[in-house]
């Protein structure tokens, strides 16, 4: 047997890999280790933790509208440590680059995720490079490992029946712009990647009120996460299409493109399970925020195992877990 | 401008690289931060230090005399948190594969990497993997990360006047076997990489007396290593042949191959400065470890700022920091 492209994209078909892959006796220093398969790790610290998370980051083409690999190298490691409830201490960065490679392109790469450290407020304190032949590798590949700290980690998990479900932005438009560039669709400015650090938006969800679980929405989109929240959770959800955010440009796109922008990777959102009591005021502190203003409650926590899609013509139907994403090289 | 394949040989051509990567405006957080290139940094945390360091392997062959790339994933970075003085608490492992890559091979390599977590009492804890289109990569590269914590980091930097230089056991080992499998000499059982977890040399040593600063002698050899060390020093060195241990079997490959032993990356061996005073117990605590029986207190460190290899006939040659390691794929 050998791997094949699904066994990366995200999905159900992952899992296969991933059992081989996670086969590790020693996989745990404590905490949430690797069985667990987080976003990231938590090892308990004094009276805090450590949360710690790794991303190859291998997307295609290096440059595109909202961002580019570096952005979202620094961005996508950001991402993991937030939705652990972590403040991210320090990065790693570990490039592997193809001879030939112009060392233009590299300081334009460097030089955007300096950018993006700047907007997370962290640094890349530690890092390797390593140069292969030419023909051996397309370019270049980028390792962003990081490190944060928080006084309890939050899971993917931790779903409570009765929470509601939030989504902090619009849904869809990394995956949807990014096949759109590739495609070499032109709709103009409105197609952009979301790549942004979240830890703004997470910091004032956990300010404001009880978040019990979260999830960074990449490969797989929205509805990789959700189910995957829902079945980690042992629970059912129960969503609202009329509440949930999709650009129009980002609808368009899709239904061109014959994509679900639900089934594609987000680099600048979160999926949060919070408290019923507390969901107004932390769906109010996250659209203080620019990257949060079009925020939304879309669902609610129910006893059961599936996701369901209520439509706004009274109709229901499944949100089922993607075999993958339908866009490679998302990330 | 092109990279090439020097700018990733670990000498003195791969500094101009280091330039464009490291021009980072966020490259610290409080202590041992990127600036330092040294194998890893240290960030204050309550009142000991958080130690982080990153690697990408892209070793060839995959598998080879005395390892593969599973093995060398976790020593490798379990080597640099040990050179900083810190115990391993917790590795990532972030695989990119291409298409096509055979699941036994896979499996080959996890359980290796498992058997070296065993050996070095650490864990994967956490992951991600990325599968790409055949021909975009040779195969499959592993970033391993990794931290670790300490009381106090050691530097590559902290050498002082007088200090005694300790090699924990015979140089060159990895870079002249790996290379000689490579071209298909049948030497025997006697050329194999040292590969393996360093840490229990490094915590013999630290627990014997004063160490002042280490240095993982992996690309561009103890060459590199001895010399980045006298330079960040701002001291020189001496060193006595005679006393610099070489298994013969790894200098007649090395004359053979046209190589100096000297000049090619080691997996499992660490340089180290010392306190005179107490290099003796601290050479005897080493050696008390299987991995340790051949270290050797090979030099001293003086005024000045080269490294001087006195010969056993009387003479006396610089030792110069490569221009790059000559084996390349070396880890």
């Amino acid at each position: 047997m050998n791997v094949n492209l699904m066994h990366g994209a995200g999905g159900e078909v992952m899992g296969e890999l991933l059992r081989t892959l996670t086969a590790f006796s020693h996989a745990n220093a404590g905490g949430i280790g690797l069985e667990s398969l987080d976003d990231g790790a938590a090892i308990p610290f004094d009276d805090r933790y450590i949360v710690f998370t790794t991303d190859s980051h291998v997307v295609r083409p290096l440059f595109f509208p909202g961002g580019d690999i570096g952005r979202i190298s620094v961005c996508g490691t950001v991402n993991d440590l937030s939705v652990m409830g972590a403040r991210t201490i320090a990065l790693s960065s570990a490039m592997v680059i193809e001879e030939g490679f112009p060392i233009a392109d590299l300081e334009r790469i460097v030089c955007s995720m300096d950018e993006a450290l700047g907007e997370a407020k962290t640094s890349i304190v530690t890092g390797d490079t390593k140069v292969v032949e030419r023909g051996s590798l397309d370019g270049i590949i980028i390792n962003t490992s990081g490190i944060g700290i928080c006084d309890r980690p939050i899971r993917d998990s931790g779903l409570q029946e009765g929470d509601a479900i939030i989504v902090s932005g619009t849904l869809g438009d990394h995956g949807i712009s990014l096949l759109s560039f590739r495609e070499g669709f032109d709709l103009g400015e409105t197609l952009r990647s979301d790549c942004a650090p979240i830890w703004p938006i997470v910091d004032l969800a956990l300010n404001a009120g009880d978040v019990h679980a979260m999830k960074d929405p990449t490969r797989g989109g929205f509805a990789a996460a959700i189910n995957e929240m829902a079945k980690k959770s042992g629970l059912g959800i129960i969503l609202e299409e009329e509440q949930v955010p999709v650009a129009t440009s980002i609808r368009s796109a899709g239904e061109i493109l014959g994509i679900d922008p639900l089934m594609v990777a987000n680099e600048g959102k979160v999926v949060m399970g919070v408290s019923a009591d507390d969901a107004d005021a932390i769906l109010s502190a996250i659209r203080t925020h620019p990257l949060g203003r079009n925020a939304a409650i879309i669902g609610e926590v129910v006893s059961g195992s599936r996701v369901v899609m209520q439509t706004s013509i009274g109709g229901e139907r499944f949100i089922e877990p993607p075999l993958g994403d339908p866009v490679p090289r998302v990330c």
